[in-house]
């Protein structure tokens, strides 16, 4: 059976919420590398990668915006865009995510680059093209 | 003649860094829409999305880092990461800039929007399996 890439990126994301821990770590490859550039955080293999995940604070949903993937899950590459609500003793707050899947030969995700872009105030611009929303 | 939704997103920047906005133009459609989720701004219309990019400050140079599309460009989407190197009075610095690309039925661009993932402090985490880099 062949699944494209984006098909695996949204069971990631619906095993996740389910926290179908098992169901989750079948997409992983043993040697899964994980990166938050922003941060500069790595976490290396499954193991830790499920713990990483399973420890993350608050009751947590990844609401799936969107993937673009090239099809094929073996040695391809997907992107998803997530609305990332997170409910704790603060209240519920939204964060944008956006990971960068690559797979393995065996169409397992062998590494997963995360940003989490944050607003910011809108900067001087040269030109008066823009609007807000 | 067909193109890649990848090989188009290559041309867009070739022709930003070049300054070619007459092939910069030829990739657009004219009524796309640029949206800055993070700073809420938007653009509207190839016009004013050249003058846009024609006027942004300082002598910058985007270089791709990766490319990640559905193959077929006619109401496809792609993906770009790039590091932006921007020169100006104060030096030299670096921006990671992420685009999300969406194409119309005749393979020009109608949709870009565009995340700026800065640098931040490493959150709190409920285990210790996280290294730095």
């Amino acid at each position: 059976m062949q699944h494209t890439s984006q098909d695996l990126v949204r069971r990631y994301w619906q095993a996740a919420n389910a926290r179908d821990w098992a169901a989750f770590a079948e997409l992983l490859a043993e040697d899964i590398v994980y990166e938050v550039p922003q941060t500069r955080e790595r976490v290396r293999g499954r193991a830790a990668y499920l713990v990483f995940n399973q420890t993350w604070p608050g009751n947590w949903e990844a609401e799936l915006l969107r993937v673009v993937g090239e099809g094929k899950s073996q040695g391809g590459q997907a992107v998803s865009e997530i609305a990332f609500h997170v409910r704790d003793a603060h209240g519920v707050r939204t964060e944008t995510g956006i990971s960068f899947f690559e797979f393995d030969a065996t169409a397992r995700i062998c590494r997963i680059v995360d940003h989490w872009p944050a607003p910011y105030a809108p900067p001087p611009r040269a030109c008066d093209c823009i609007e807000r929303f």
